[in-house]
């Protein structure tokens, strides 16, 4: 009597264990929610035959209608700059730099403000060592957009995620400050 | 009695529970069917000193021997071009586009034609809104060959996978038209 | 009284055997063992307008105060470098290549010998088929640096990974020669 009372209790019980174990163990397809949320902002200095001390980026392609200091015509369009800007962890150009933001951009349209990215935030202070190494088109005109998040290595190996960009400010075709907001290990969408 | 008898079913019932459960949520590891698929068509019209009304593309870096309006010599090695191509459904340059294609590619070979591409699909209509970035080395000779998807974003978010090119035709040297078969969510061969 | 005693032992069976499937088929998150490891060395000489001959690799970008015969001063900052440079498994530029490292780098600091890298290892024999994608910072001044996997075709589908690379020797501004660990399918640190 005492047995056949307890074999549905037995059943449920590893029912829910199984349940439970799995539950924990095994990620959801479907969850969009980061594992890890970082903010940061840079700053971009673009030279522009003036300012070599402070500039941070420089045009060194341009398509055959233009020249190496001033960005061109036509949204800037076949401009290939490359830089190397400070990360702040906020909106000030001269709070201290946590670590750089290194890489490039080619602006790509003629009809409007568009470029496309190929940067690392590199990283190396005692807190924070590794980079973060991203990609994607990055329509400027729009408030946010995203980019991705291609990989990274030591203390983030192997990332992976969205970056959203937001230009936070811009002073003529010299200085633009982006906001970026990186979010790391998201389950996919396919 | 009954007790003694229903063990065995018991044990067998949890095994197929766990079984079966286990088979339905983990994926497979050597499967190597893309979960999703694509085909697309871009378009790719570059830029010679006389099309600037029609050309999606223009040289913005070249080696020492050679110039912007006329790819190099040496299988246009040291070529650096950028492009902003529209991404057709079929294979006519004059359908109603579906979004851009947007990056660069750079000739890097001397001995043949062959590209380093990076760039991405962007898509924003109601019924697609995101991007694929993509990079990788397109010999260009090869019937067909392949790029990695390297992330997405939006409708596309954390894409993995690889895309195919196929050179569907070309004009001189001017009009190119690639036809591009993303396999979207395959698991690896490692 | 039977069926009483074996009930602890079959609770017992189903855990035992619920815990090794599981710890054997799914991975340990946390576990950073690469699960293929490679080691190779490639080779680049950089064109200096009188060994085209021999170079693998030539500057097609450069700031608005530098040519493309010779890297630029202030740490090459703004030299966009595209080669094709020959893998061998030994440190001797003469052995037999393996395969080809194609891509880009990107001076991107003024201050100090750094660049961004976008390349491929392109494999071709009949022991290899098929490609792997790199993207990352190199701050070449560390004896070693870290760039991401950010993908992989053929016989490297899907592949993630990081890829360690040192520089094993220079000659002037001509030629360099790095070694690069590739550690593939790594778990990551997020």
């Amino acid at each position: 009597m005492e047995t056949q009372k307890s074999i549905p209790s037995l059943i449920l019980f590893l029912l829910l264990l199984f349940t439970n174990s799995f539950a924990l163990q095994i990620p959801k397809v479907h969850t969009r929610e980061p594992c890890r949320r970082l903010v940061y902002y840079f700053h971009d200095i673009i030279y522009n035959g003036q300012n070599s001390k402070n500039a941070t980026a420089a045009i060194v392609g341009a398509p055959a209608w233009a020249n190496k200091t001033i960005l061109a015509g036509q949204n800037h369009f076949g401009d290939l700059v490359v830089f190397d800007d400070p990360i702040t962890l906020d909106n000030n150009l001269h709070s201290a730099p946590i670590g750089r933001a290194q890489g490039f951009y080619i602006y790509d349209k003629k009809d409007v403000f568009t470029a496309w990215l190929g940067f690392s935030f590199v990283f190396n202070s005692t807190d924070l060592k590794g980079s973060l190494n991203f990609a994607g088109a990055d329509p400027l005109m729009n408030k946010t957009r995203d980019v991705s998040v291609i990989g990274g290595t030591g203390d983030f190996l192997m990332a992976r995620g969205v970056a959203t960009l937001m230009t936070d400010a811009f002073e003529g075709e010299v200085y633009f400050r982006l906001r970026v907001d990186v979010k790391l290990g998201m389950t996919n969408n396919i």
